[in-house]
């Protein structure tokens, strides 16, 4: 018999948690599938892999990157690590909580590069469109190979959507936002604050994208920030130069007007309203429709397509765990896929995502929020056998973390917290985050 | 015997050329085919209907737009003017040679609501994938229905592809440009150029974006505009305030190093460096793959693709001539389409193809170029009952044209000409460009 089939799309890092899974089953001496991975950019690390650039990538594609320069982690590194390979094994000297974008993306490759999965990955590869055959159960996927500008297809018995929702810009109209006469993006094509040095800048939203790219601007020199939210502000301590006000209702030229009566002359807009989960390469009977929550419908343990269950996403819930999230469920993913793990019939998954939908409707802090996740986490790591973990004081850190904001906002990045996989306690960083201007690598590690 | 069943991508003027063809042929009383056209934006119009979005649309498809506020046609309407509908018809009194863009979309559709066509239009639909059976010679088409998220696939006989060829931007790289500390951004994105007043700007690219960019730029109050030149500079009379270089080296902060060995800081960079033919719902045996030019290879009459005629592509040229183009294609298509036009095998059609692309390698001049594509309309006018003009004329015009910008970038849209159509003489406009601010139609055609 020939071997099974398992098509990943995306080398971010849910796609390369699901390679790891593989990999790590393959060292156990256990016979894995043939696993492919196809990845639309010329390197892996999904956001993390940074690119200055924005609309669309060197080939034509949506550009895939929301990050931008001097992206610091916006919640502790020890919520994240991952339980299989820690921030010691790979940095060798404990660092500070919240490293900059490039020292996580060094992390990531770290793990990946020990293992010699990169072979498996098919770059400058966009999924194209997929077909399900009710019959055969086969998934025919369409391949674009960019770099030769060819077509081909092949077929599959798995498939694992690992493509990430944080990549297509939700982007509100606002009357007269067609002549106002500054510049206006969304989050998505924001590449640093360089630009807004002595601007007057209105951003839209109130979740992290609006709070750090505010907070941001304001350290890299924005004259003001000014940030309008729909349902109610971030609420934090602000420091002189943000503030908070309702929302936008139009422009008139250069100038806003706000629910509150209120209006200001801005230099730019940026929209940090969100993003949509978007799969324009799947048919309808197979696509995910969900807004960005934290347990989108018609995912049996928040992964396997309920219609569909050979189908499995990764990663398309709202994050307060992102890496060890995505391993979690990379792993139970893999154990369904090599038989070791078995789901129950469509009725009893259907009333278990019920069950997380009606506590999902019940939240209401963000300590609610984290409690859910943790949670949902327990659950994934109790199915497969990635390392445990201490949750609960992964829980404890997020709502340390919480307070930590509410209280300044520019100073919770100096904050320190221990390691639940191996117990260090992080190193205070060597310059204040508020006068870290430099993102880089070298200069972080630098003693 | 059902109708055979056509399908259009796209409902810009190309797309539309192609409708208002078959209701021309209706109104003559003759059987024309079922006829769908499909469109991903909301309304028609292609890049004449203007967006404020960049990047992506309401709806996460690469928007499409590429005009911006303040573009007026940098050419004389009278070498664009439809021969079955003169602008005389359309405004009913004469108006200037060079309208902005809300007048001349308001032609277009001028035309187009005299017809019934808007109901053969799905909008909100992009065109996904497809497919063709070699054996029944159909094609399936994979549509999208953005609205309500909702894919389906539905076959036709033809299909005519009209979806554009300067929305997806060739971006290329220059050292150090992702640590540049200004904005950066394609013409694509280009939205006005109020953004840049007081700003020292630059311009990569010498063909018309750079000029027409540059030159509203200028207009608007930019400090100062460089055009850095890959090939050859623009060359015209540039006014003060406006300067040629060399190509950029590469960036170092917010400076920027030019091929001659001069540098100069900026405040931000547009990239005027043109667009990729992208075809991403076409497979690779159907794709045309092409850089912009004026005799694309694979199409013979520069419509029909070669291996499979069935297929046809309209608008695919770089274009001197481009409404009437259009029409003048989208006759011959239908006529084809109807069986009342035949085409010969397929090494003839190669003959006739290579004939054309020989002599476009020995063009040398901008004069050459509009005696090459005037050749090529006249061909086409043969082969259709498209109410013929005087083509000659119209090639006089474009190289009277040609004249009027090197002498004077900022006057050459004062100049009048007379129409082939009508033999109306255009009207001069109320206000010089350089002092007229105001693009709206409203103003434009205010007494
Ligand atoms: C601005 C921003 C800042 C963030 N900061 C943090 C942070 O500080 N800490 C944190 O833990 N998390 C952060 N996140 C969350 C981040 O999304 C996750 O950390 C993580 O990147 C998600 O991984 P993923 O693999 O699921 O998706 P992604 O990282 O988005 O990767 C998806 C991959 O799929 C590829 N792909 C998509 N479509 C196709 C296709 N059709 N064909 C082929 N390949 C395709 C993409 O190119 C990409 O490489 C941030 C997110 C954003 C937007
Ligand atoms: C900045 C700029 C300025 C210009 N100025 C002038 C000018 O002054 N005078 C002039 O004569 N010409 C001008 N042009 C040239 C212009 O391209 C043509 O006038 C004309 O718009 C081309 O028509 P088209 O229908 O071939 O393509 P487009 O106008 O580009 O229309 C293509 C249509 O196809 C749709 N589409 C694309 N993909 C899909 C899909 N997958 N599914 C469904 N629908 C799809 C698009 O939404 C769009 O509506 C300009 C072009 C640019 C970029
Ligand atoms: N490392 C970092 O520093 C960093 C920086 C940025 C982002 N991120 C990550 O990026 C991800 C995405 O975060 P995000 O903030 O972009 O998205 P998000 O969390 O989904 O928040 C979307 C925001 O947009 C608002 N919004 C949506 N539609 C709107 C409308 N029509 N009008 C006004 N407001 C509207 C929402 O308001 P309502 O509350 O009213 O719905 C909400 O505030 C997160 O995982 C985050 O952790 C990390
Ligand atoms: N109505 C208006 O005012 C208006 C305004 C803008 C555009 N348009 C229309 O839009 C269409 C597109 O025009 P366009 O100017 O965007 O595209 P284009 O005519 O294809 O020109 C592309 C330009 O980019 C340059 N380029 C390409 N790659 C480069 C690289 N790697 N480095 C440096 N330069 C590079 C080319 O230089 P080389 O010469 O070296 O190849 C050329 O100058 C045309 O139909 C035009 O009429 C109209």
């Amino acid at each position: 018999m020939s071997k099974k089939r398992v098509a990943i799309i995306g080398a971010g890092p849910s796609g390369l948690a699901q390679l790891r899974a593989f990999e790590a089953a393959k060292k156990q001496g256990l016979e894995v599938p043939e696993v492919v991975c196809f990845e639309k950019q010329s390197n892996w690390g999904g956001m993390w892999n940074f690119s200055w650039r924005t609309g669309v990538g060197k080939y034509g594609e949506p550009a895939h990157g929301s990050m931008y320069k001097y992206l610091w982690s916006n919640g502790p590194k020890e919520c994240l690590e991952f339980s299989d390979y820690s921030f010691d094994e790979h940095f060798k000297k404990p660092i500070s909580s919240y490293p900059p974008r490039p020292v996580l993306f060094d992390y990531i490759q770290g793990r990946i590069k020990k293992n010699n999965v990169r072979d498996y990955i098919r770059f400058n590869t966009t999924v194209r469109w997929i077909n399900y055959n009710e019959d055969t159960k086969k998934f025919k996927i369409v391949l674009d190979n960019l770099k030769i500008d060819k077509t081909y297809s092949e077929e599959f018995d798995y498939l694992v959507v690992a493509s990430g929702h944080f990549s297509t810009p939700n982007m509100p109209y606002f009357t007269g936002i067609e002549e106002f006469t500054g510049q206006v993006m969304h989050a998505h094509d924001f590449r640093g604050a360089d630009p807004y040095k002595d601007q007057n800048l209105l951003i839209i939203g109130s979740s992290y994208s609006a709070e750090d790219i505010g907070v941001q601007c304001h350290k890299h020199g924005a004259k003001s920030v000014t940030l309008s939210y729909r349902s109610k502000p971030i609420g934090v301590n602000w420091p002189e130069g943000i503030t908070e006000v309702p929302l936008l209702k139009y422009f008139k030229g250069d100038t806003a007007f706000f629910k509150d009566g209120t209006s200001q002359k801005f230099d730019a807009v940026i929209m940090c309203t969100g993003y949509q989960h978007k799969f324009p390469f799947l048919p309808d009977e197979l696509r995910l429709k969900t807004k960005n929550n934290l347990y989108p419908d018609h995912l049996y343990k928040g992964i396997f397509f309920n219609d569909t269950p050979n189908l499995i996403y990764l990663g398309m819930q709202d994050q307060y765990y992102t890496f060890n999230m995505f391993d979690a469920q990379a792993w139970v993913a893999r154990d369904f896929i090599m038989d070791r793990y078995k789901i129950p019939t469509k009725a009893e998954r259907r009333l278990d995502i019920n069950k997380w939908l009606v506590e999902n409707e019940r939240l209401k802090s963000s300590h609610d929020h984290v409690d859910f996740q943790t949670a949902y986490i327990k659950e994934l790591l109790a199915l497969s056998d990635y390392p445990g973990f201490d949750v609960d004081k992964v829980a404890e850190m997020f709502k340390e973390w919480l307070k930590d904001k509410d209280e300044n906002i520019l100073t919770y990045r100096d904050k320190t917290f221990k390691s639940v996989v191996t117990g260090t306690m992080a190193e205070t960083h060597h310059t204040e985050w508020m006068d870290e201007l430099d993102d880089s690598k070298e200069r972080y590690l630098f003693e």
